[in-house]
């Protein structure tokens, strides 16, 4: 146990931004609305999953919603309390914590502001692991956990509880109302016990990006290699080095899709990376191999300053530097991959760890 | 208190249509839906509102969706029982009733089936005295009663239970989940104490439903005209007989929305009717005056046979009769008519009470 104070917050958003993998929301905005609530209600508390008890409740809080709107339209935290006290009717039994639904982005963050005007402790774990677009990820579900009942709200007061019978169709649900409610809400959803939060979770994750935060910071102040020290610290591989040439984007049914072109420099000089993404960086391939597909993680730094960069802060001329690090083994399962893998998305492509790719070439 | 039995039904359907006013989906589908429940589970008993406690739970029940779509899936009535059992833990004491929506169309005969289900009676009344296409177009509703929390259910299993902040919000969220669920759900919405049902809801309803059934029938078995029999049992007005012409119709968000075009005969010969309808007819003109508008109720009946006719078995060549009859007095009032008048539909017409209409012809 230990308290997150908002001075804490800068640190786990830097970390989130690295595994947000570009994507998961800009780590800047959940910060913002997270350290307001602390700011409010005070500091929030930190527990270890060993510390709750085997049948405690405990439900993950998340926003939802199109990162591209959240840049417009910042959630204030506030709009999940009363959608957390009707599901927690709903259970019937009081819930002992939240906990971040993804270690990337802004959801890595997001979830001390429902703590903070809940009252309640936050846990160190994630379901993910990383950032990923759609809310049937989660590790929990591959063992058979369920998102719903889940609660969704909106800043207007209007809130829902959903029951269905499958992930997939939360998902489905969800989003529809996610854009309804102005393309942003935010979502309370996977009730799970601490017996199902120590064994499916992603554990200790928070503390991993408040870890890579420090680790950034401290490099800068150091003059030494940013980027260098990210590798190290996430037991990533550097996988490009160029200049962003082109990205294309577009946000379809709520997500922001497209393709950033990244001409390389040094020895990748004369080709082009092209990075696809759906919120998140999903597959790193030039025109004669892939180097790097999810469940993997495929994030990109800004080559001086070591800072993180999200898909929708992309822009033509930035110098980046592309990093991949490999995914929790437990996607890489032929579970996890028909949840996550290539295929899932769309592309094309066999799975094959990072660590074998950049092996063979 | 009495018994409705699967014969009953029929004539309650057959009313629905007249009152349907040719939307509300087709009462034969409710009718099969509600006698299929009937025969599982037996009959229902109907009460009088006057025979309900003043705090009794009453929660009506509805078939939500595009009546288009409604003809190639019908619901079983199940799917909303997991739904109502969650919406009474939720409000946290047992409904004592269900009730219709709706007086016409096939939502005065759903709740049969829900009754059934569930085992609890239904209540000899209605919310809006005729159908109407958007749930927040009740009168309870112009007494501040809202339709929320709500329950919605699919048949695969899914279900919601929507908290809003107005009922015009839960139409949009109501709406996009029926969509969602393959654009037909089951509902259970606008929870009302036994005294709000007596002073806010229109009494009596699914009994005239019944009546104008028997009269039909009666008026057929006698050789009478049966259209006549309708217009004499509803206090309505004739206001065209023709031939359909023509029929432009789209479904459009959930909605059967059109134009039918009526070539006058007999003493209307040469002049056209066009009845604008959103799953019900909402207006009815030539291209000299206004006959009829929402809130007064515009139904289109065979010229020979008395059947009502609903929007989706509108075809060319068919001969009908156009009658109108006056809507509840609260629809008259100014804040009915902003929830059901002309001007809510899009239609750029006073509202006149069609009595001063055809007494003004």
């Amino acid at each position: 146990m230990r308290t997150i104070s908002a001075t804490t917050l800068d640190d786990i958003a830097l970390g989130a931004a690295v595994l947000g993998t570009g994507g998961g929301g800009d780590p800047y905005i959940g910060k913002l609305m997270s350290q307001s609530a602390l700011r409010a209600h005070g500091d929030v508390t930190m527990l270890d999953a060993a510390e709750l008890d085997d049948d405690d409740l405990v439900v993950p809080s998340a926003m939802m919603g199109a990162p591209t709107v959240m840049l417009e339209k910042i959630p204030r935290g506030s709009e999940i309390v009363s959608a957390f006290k009707a599901l927690e009717a709903y259970l019937g039994r009081p819930i002992r914590a939240t906990m971040s639904a993804e270690a990337g982005g802004l959801n890595s963050t997001t979830p001390f502001a429902v703590a903070a005007e809940l009252g309640i402790p936050i846990i160190d774990a994630d379901m993910m692991g990383r950032a990923y677009p759609e809310l049937q990820m989660c590790v929990p579900a591959l063992y058979g956990v369920t998102a719903t009942p889940m609660a969704i709200a909106d800043e207007k007061g209007n809130n829902a509880i959903i029951n269905t019978v499958s992930n997939k169709w939360t998902e489905t649900l969800a989003r529809t109302l996610t854009i309804d409610m102005g393309c942003v809400a935010m979502i309370a959803l996977y009730p799970m016990t601490g017996k199902q939060v120590k064994e499916y979770c992603c554990l200790g994750t928070i503390s991993i990006l408040e870890h890579i935060g420090v680790t950034i910071r401290a490099a800068r102040a150091e003059h030494r290699d940013p980027v260098e020290a990210v590798r190290e610290v996430t037991n990533g591989a550097i996988i490009w080095r160029g200049k962003v040439a082109d990205v294309e984007r577009r946000t379809e049914t709520g997500f922001a899709r497209g393709v950033a072109s990244i001409a390389g420099t040094g020895e990748h000089a004369g080709e082009t990376l092209r990075v696809d993404f759906q919120n998140e960086f999903l597959m790193a391939r030039t025109d004669r191999r892939v180097l790097a597909t999810t469940p993997d993680l495929i994030t990109m730094l800004d080559a001086e300053t070591g800072e993180p960069i999200t898909t929708e802060n992309l822009r033509y001329g930035f110098r980046v530097v592309v990093l991949a690090m490999p995914g929790d083994p437990r996607w890489r399962t032929p579970e996890g991959l028909a949840a996550v893998g290539p295929g899932y998305f769309g592309y094309d492509v066999e799975y094959i760890p990072v660590e074998d790719r950049l092996r063979g070439a």
